[in-house]
């Protein structure tokens, strides 16, 4: 099994090499970061994207953008490491990960001792620590998380945590990754994910690329699928876990939650300690991002579920009658208990 | 208020007025059905859809059809109905109100004297009647479901159990529609429902038209609506009930349902008492359809949400702590309780 690497060095170190995560899942390409115009683009326009992974790519993009200076004076090189860093962080300034991980390259630039390519060596054994480090967190959430999967397991998760959003195998997806890997046989349900469809775009792409059974479903038959015993287990990422364990993610996390908690299926949130925000004390304390109308209102024209990848489409659900405050109907308002007979209340049955 | 007219009478009666329902909601155009080409045709690619809308569509079909062979005699004039009925019924199979409206028509054909006029006229009065009859029907449900209401009640439904798919004013809908015909303040959220969009595309616009106040989100995003405390009371319709209550109905619907108990608001079904299946024990006797893998896969190109519409839109959502079976960390696996504090669990915490 081979997981796909979204972002690692080209082969000569000189370039940063990404998916481009804007074509899939149509067309997997890479491509070559080389200047600091790169870079930024890459990350303004989400060719990549998930807090990981962009910070893993700002830090390597500032060492690559920077070689062109190499032979400048000290103070002139230090001036430039500011400036570009600091343009490679404004890029997406909400994404805590992105101006802590090129800060970390800045600041070892500014204590390295040594001509301009020892100063850039540096970096770069900086860069690629930051890297191998979140090589090394994906991995351990993945050896972790295994441990809660069994032979045959069936995992639904919602949105992408997976290699594309990290440096490595993921977070969510990352104990899926080390059991496939060891044999075993696991199977996941890709929710689509509305409106971006992450699950079914990216998700559900990375898991074929790798080999593993994947099925997409619609955010709103997950439901009806745990009704059908045919959900072991939930794995989902975080954006932030406040104090008390409450979980913002992505939209449409929380009606899992519910569901999950109905049918006594496990839910698990997979992710770095580093996204815990101990200052936050509940939920409550978390504001939610709002989103353009667009989003939701216009259409979107690529396919959007990869080829050959399953899909899990009813059309209908069943509520069971104990979830019915009352049924509304032309005879009347009847509240339960529920005994639909012939006739019974004919005409006058008004409940 | 004025509530759009799906299926009525054209004018001069020689034809079946109905809105071309795949023309919404970019545009609002009335088609005329005048041969049974224009009725199957309009049934079967969805100008006209909703269970009722499409058994009275069918019925007064069948009587403009005949009209070119009113001069026919008698033994000829029933065989041309049968055929045309037929035919009619076979265009959607599965959709018992079209053989049951279509089969009225037809047996008051053959229980028609005198002449070809006559029995034409016979079979005009009985498709006005299931006209009628379904016009009444969604009257009633609507006037039963307003007293559910309260002055500013805030409304979830899913799909379009509306105008759009009977001849009145819909079922899950008409309780919206005769509290703001009497003047109350009702605003509805109307779950987008994928993949076929019917809240999004049908329930907004047939809502904006009436001039209520309606907001789409995606089907995901209800229970976090839910949670704000921003919804007093759940309206679905339903396909159909068993004798024990249980509701099959458009998928997405279940988890509403469970949200809804989760959250102590009040979840009803509004429906004809012809939805009622005495002969179905409970859900798990109801064989649900499953459908096309392109209605998940494939993009669509137009825009979704009409014009003007309110989008509520979050990108994340908050799951509780108590939701959360256990967090998959890089430090280890974490169990409730939980606390979350500043280096508590350092590197060895493995909860």
């Amino acid at each position: 099994m081979s997981v796909v690497e979204s972002v690692r060095w080209s082969k000569d170190g000189s370039a940063v090499d990404i998916i481009d995560q804007r074509l899939l899942p149509g067309r997997l390409e890479r491509r070559d970061l080389c200047t600091v115009d790169d870079v930024c683009d890459a990350i303004a326009t989400l060719a990549v994207r998930g807090a990981p992974a962009i910070g893993v790519a700002g830090a390597m993009g500032l060492v690559v953008s920077l070689a062109p200076h190499v032979s400048a004076p000290r103070d002139e090189l230090l001036d430039t490491v500011r400036m570009l860093g600091d343009r490679i962080s404004r890029v997406r300034p909400t994404a805590v990960n992105l101006a802590w991980a090129v800060g970390r390259v800045q600041r070892t630039a500014e204590r390295a001792t040594g001509d301009g390519a020892a100063i850039l060596a540096a970096m770069r054994d900086e860069a690629t620590r930051i890297l191998e480090e979140d090589r090394a967190m994906c991995r351990r959430i993945g050896e972790y998380g295994a441990t809660l999967l069994a032979e045959g397991s069936r995992v639904l998760t919602h949105c992408n945590a997976g290699a594309l959003a990290t440096a490595g195998i993921g977070t969510a997806l990352a104990p899926v990754y080390v059991a496939a890997e060891r044999g075993q046989r696991v199977a996941v349900f890709a929710d689509e994910t509305r409106p971006l469809l992450q699950g079914s775009r990216l998700t559900a792409w990375e898991l074929a690329q790798a080999g593993v059974d994947v099925t997409v479903l619609a955010d709103s038959m997950a439901a009806s699928l745990m009704r059908e015993r045919r959900v072991d287990v939930v794995f989902v990422g975080a954006d932030r876990i406040a104090a008390n364990g409450d979980v913002a993610n992505k939209i449409g996390t929380y009606p899992l939650a519910l569901a999950a908690r109905h049918h006594g299926v496990p839910f698990y949130v997979a992710a770095p300690w580093s996204t815990v925000d101990p200052d936050t004390a509940s939920g409550d304390a978390i504001r939610i991002e709002h989103r353009a109308t667009d989003e939701l209102a216009r259409g979107f024209v690529a396919d959007v579920v990869p080829e050959h990848v399953a899909v899990y489409n009813p059309a209908f659900d069943v509520t069971p009658a104990e979830l019915v405050t009352a049924f509304v109907t032309d005879r009347g308002i009847i509240r339960p208990p529920y005994h639909f007979a012939h006739e019974r209340h004919a005409e006058s049955g008004q409940g």
